[in-house]
This record gives structure tokens, C-alpha cells and sequence, in this order.
């Protein structure tokens, strides 16, 4: 059997100013018991994009006493960003959309708010003024850049993405970091909510936004909008609904880059959204079945498959010019640390 | 009579990638009457960052009422800092440092809190802290720019700056926003804090900064600190301050860049400050006395002078390769706007 290529394709990419950002939020849906594994416990999880900026920026999480790894131990994909950080030297800048928390490193922060549950209200009140804000965001990156890798990290946040997708009229699917994804309990979640989605009658994309989203989509929709070179959403159903409402808006669909960990789900039917956008994605293989670590494999059987830029920073370490074994090697390598 | 040129000097630098970046920050002596005017009230001071950042950014200020205009009548110099973006195209990055009010616009914020009173308590009680989150800062910065030009917007900065240069061991004088300087007023203060500062045996420059300093100070000092490229302290004695901050610690102190209205000041000795801190600096003759704008010619007569990079950003033009009658245009044009 022929192995897989590292890159599902190229872009024809070649940037002499590449700059990966990560956009930070919290939904409140993330405390919801079984919604997200990005954490210990639910309420732990409205930390994890703190604890994630600080271990890609730092290279350790020295603020509480946690490790990189999922409550069942593989590495998190903040740790497989972070090696790429150690590979290329290229450290993200990370964009606080909304947090719970305050975070430990410097944000470029836009000034908003956590998202609310969407069952019990609008959940992002400030929706388009974060859109506003994003578009300003964006202006100031283009100024540094020719290429942005935009990421998120989001706890619950493919949730949020489910709700927003289907109130955009597209039959999707989302995927999880969840083995088994709760698909039962986010259907009644999404099912709740655009029910509440119908009864306000929001149907312009940053309406929707505002009743059922979370701070991050808002805010990345708007870097997207005005970042003036080449633009690449890193991640995977997050990004679909960041990449439907842009269409919604009439605004430029950039691509996706994600780990083929997510084109595999079969639960979220990924490929299938992506041609129903109508923009296309790049999928890496970094191969963790066979890189010799335990943790890492269990992404190829299902677990954790993406996160905090993962499959975005390991595409660009490629564009950068890096091989896939000298990646695969930092990837190993870093991971090990905390084994 | 020979005009002065329109820069002291030539750096020798012809940036491929400038940045430029303003500190922003809060300390609670703003509120004092008679310290500062970058304000129509006392407590007002409070919003002039985050104002100034809103104009700097956008053009304009449209979030409250206000003008571009000090309670004087001249234009701010965040007014002259705008017109070079619109110039140069190229805008300022904004550092939240420590605020009273949340931002406008996105800022790059490192989580600190606004500056108190010196009088009453350790002012920045988390100086070491923000000293270290800008390190991270300017280690980000680093990686996107080749120059960075880096100013301040902190009202009622030098009185907290005259209390860390004395208390740093200069005989430093300070300038002042009025064309009256109330030194009479700072200087009590300035004494008070002094003795505050020998009772709790303050001797290391970031215990000097916790204990009579502002927010900008430390997380200015951190970037100078690990800041790769080419740096310009961009301000009159607030920017000294953290040039003899950076000297007291061991790092690289940069030159500044100013305004001849801060040279010219005869109660600021800045010249002598500079030379005794051992580090040199470049000042921009505007020509306000000759552009044909009543507010800005009492620039010449000693209202205003400097403030918010307003002197950096002029000679960072100059640097792009701007003429100064350009420059002197395009400053005349946009004030016009608010006249």
C-alpha cells in the first residue's frame, strides 16, 4: 500500500512573511458534563485556551500544575503546535475573542466577552461588534505578513459550530475530541437551539452569531474578511462554520488545513461540508500510527484529531520548507517530555 | 538664519519592515488635579489612551463625544501621530499595559492592571511580572519587523517617570503636556514618593518600578529588552525613564526620538538626561511655528510637545523615505479636519 503524502495537496504557497494566529474564546457550553474533553472536569475546560497559549508561547504550562496531555493522556494538540513553534521558530500570536480567564501570556485582545449557553439567550451579544473588531484585527496582520495561519481554541466550541451550520441551512455534522463523540447530546443541544433561533428569527449570519455561536467565530470571520495576503483557516468543523458564515456574508471563503484525523471521522462528514461551502481543505498526515508513541496513535483511532492550529501548524512548517520526517522527529521528540 | 533640519541626525537605518507600537497605560496621579492636561478633567485623563488609540487606529473618535483637541485648543498629538498612518500607511500596534478602560480597538494586552498612586502604596505591584510578559512581547514583535519605533500614551507619565529617574539616582527635571509646568506640584509629589521609596528600602530598578512607577515603564523596558531588531524609544522623559531602567538592569538602552519641543524645554534639562543616562537622542524639527496652524504653533511656545510617539512617528516617515514638506502636509491636512 502506497503511503499517504504529508500534504493532501499544494497550495503553491511560498511565504516569505508567514504568521500563524490562534483565536482564543470560551462557551459557556463547555461546562456543560460530557459536551467537551478539553479538559479535567467541565468547568476546566473554560481554562484550557489559557493553559494552550501559554504552553505554545512558552514551551510549558508553569501557571497550575497541569501537563499537555488529555484527561486520557495523549498529547494535546497545543503540544503538536508547540513543536512546530520549536521547529520553525515561528511563535503564533494569540487573539483573546472572549475568555473566562485571564490569560498568562500577551493577546492581541479584541475586548469581548465568553459566550453565553444559546439555550438560555443570546449567547454572543457583542456578535457584530466582534466582526468589527476581527476586520480591524486583520488590517493590523496584513501590515506583518504575507501568510496567516488561523487558528482557534475554543472548549465546546464544536457545538457552537453544529448550531451555527445548521442554522446556515447546511446538513452538517461536527466532530469531537471524544473517542465517542456525544452526538445524542449535541443534536438535543442544536435542536434546542434552533428552535430559539427560529422563534427570534435570526437569519442574517451575524444574527445567528449572536443567538447560537461562541466569541471566536465572530472574531476570525472578521480577520478573514479584511487580512490582505493569503489566508488559511486551521482547524476543522469550527472552522467550516467560520468558512459558511464568510460565504453567508459574500466575503472571500479561504481554504481549510486540518489532520486527516478529521476528513476520517465518519461521524462529521467533513469532505461532504466542505464541497457543500464550496471551498476546499488541506489535509496533513503527520503518520502518529506509526510515529512510536502511544498517545499519538490513538489520533488515528479517533481521539482529540485536531485543536489549537494542530493540522495548520504542521502544514506551515511544511510550506516553510521542513521535511515531514524532521517534523514527525519534533513532534516525537517534544511530546516525550511529558510522556 | 539657517532652518534646522528636520531630524538631529541620521540613524542609518532604512527599515524593510517598521513597526511601530504605543504603550498605553494608567496611573491613578492623573486624577490629581493640575497634573495633567491630556484631559478636560482630572478624572477624564483616565480615557485618553484608549481615545488616543481609537484615533490613532480609525481616524477618528466616534465611541464618546470628544475632539481630537487638547482643552486648549491644539491638536493632540495623537492627531499627529494619525496623520503619519495616513501618510505611511503603516499603523501602530497598541499595548494594553494597565488601563482604567477597556479598548476600542484590538490591543496586544499583557494583562496588567492601571498604575496607583506612589503616595499611597507600591504603584505597580506587579512590575516584575509585566517586565516579563514584555519580553514576550517583544519577542513576538521580533519576528514581524526589522524597526520598531515604540511610544506611550500614559496621562500623568511624568510625574511616575521624574519619581523613577530621581529615585534611580538622576537629578532629572521633567517635561510637561502644560505650557506651565507644575513643578512645583510634581515635585512634592516626587519628594513623597522618594521618601516612601528609602522607608521601604527600594533599590533594584523593577522594586523602584513596583514601587513608584507606571504600567508602561516595565512592559516598555521588557520589549527594549528582547526586541531583536533595531528600537526608538519614542517620547520625551517617560521614555527616559525606561531607558535608565534599561541601563540600571544591564541591557541595551536605545536612543530615542523626540520633538525639539522637549529639547527646547528649559524645565525638562532633557539633553542633560540624556547624556547622563549615556545613550543619545534624535529630535524632529516639524516646523509647527511655519505650517500655518495656530494650535499647532503653541507646540513651539511650549503647549503639548510630545505624546503618544507623536516625535517617532514623524521621523519613522522620515526613515520610509518621506520628505519633510510631505510630512508637514499631511500633519497640516488631517488637523485641518478638527479645526
Amino acid at each position: 500500500m502506497m503511503s499517504n503524502p504529508f500534504l493532501s495537496g499544494d497550495p503553491g504557497i511560498r511565504p516569505r512573511r508567514p504568521m500563524m494566529a490562534l483565536v482564543l474564546a470560551n462557551t459557556m457550553l463547555s461546562t456543560v458534563p460530557g459536551i467537551s474533553g478539553a479538559g479535567p472536569t467541565p468547568e476546566a475546560t473554560l481554562l484550557t485556551p489559557v493553559l494552550d497559549a501559554e504552553l505554545v508561547t512558552t514551551g510549558a504550562i508553569t501557571s497550575v500544575p497541569a501537563r499537555p496531555n488529555t484527561p486520557t493522556g495523549c498529547p494535546t494538540p497545543a503540544a503538536i503546535t508547540r513543536s512546530m513553534v520549536e521547529l520553525t521558530g515561528l511563535v503564533p500570536i494569540h487573539i483573546n475573542a472572549g475568555l473566562a480567564h485571564s490569560p498568562t501570556v500577551p493577546c492581541l485582545d479584541v475586548y469581548g466577552s465568553p459566550g453565553g449557553d444559546p439555550r438560555e439567550g443570546d449567547a454572543v451579544p457583542q456578535a457584530t461588534r466582534l466582526f468589527e473588531r476581527g476586520e480591524m484585527a486583520g488590517r493590523l496582520l496584513s501590515q506583518q505578513s504575507d501568510l496567516l495561519m488561523l487558528g482557534e481554541c475554543v472548549p465546546g466550541g464544536t457545538t457552537t459550530a453544529l448550531c451555527v451550520l445548521r442554522a446556515l441551512g447546511y446538513e452538517a455534522s461536527v466532530s469531537s475530541a471524544f473517542a465517542r463523540n456525544p452526538l445524542d447530546l449535541k443534536g438535543a443541544i442544536c435542536r434546542e437551539v434552533l428552535a430559539r433561533i427560529d422563534e427570534i428569527g435570526a437569519e442574517e449570519p451575524l444574527d445567528i452569531l449572536r443567538a447560537a455561536g461562541d466569541p471566536m467565530i465572530p472574531v476570525a470571520a472578521g480577520i478573514a474578511s479584511t487580512y490582505s495576503g493569503d489566508l488559511i483557516l486551521a482547524g476543522g468543523t469550527q472552522m467550516l462554520a467560520v468558512a459558511a458564515v464568510l460565504k453567508a456574508l459574500g466575503r472571500r471563503v479561504p481554504p481549510l488545513a486540518t489532520t486527516v484525523y478529521i476528513r476520517d471521522d465518519p461521524t462529521a462528514g467533513f469532505a461532504r461540508s466542505i464541497a457543500g461551502i464550496g471551498t476546499t481543505a488541506y489535509y496533513v498526515d503527520p503518520d502518529f500510527a506509526g510515529i512510536g508513541h502511544a498517545g499519538l496513535a490513538r489520533y488515528c483511532t479517533g481521539e482529540v484529531k485536531e485543536g489549537t492550529g494542530a493540522g495548520g501548524a504542521l502544514m506551515l512548517a511544511r510550506l516553510m520548507g521542513y521535511e515531514p520526517e524532521d517534523i514527525a522527529r519534533k513532534v516525537f521528540d517534544f511530546v516525550m517530555r511529558y510522556d
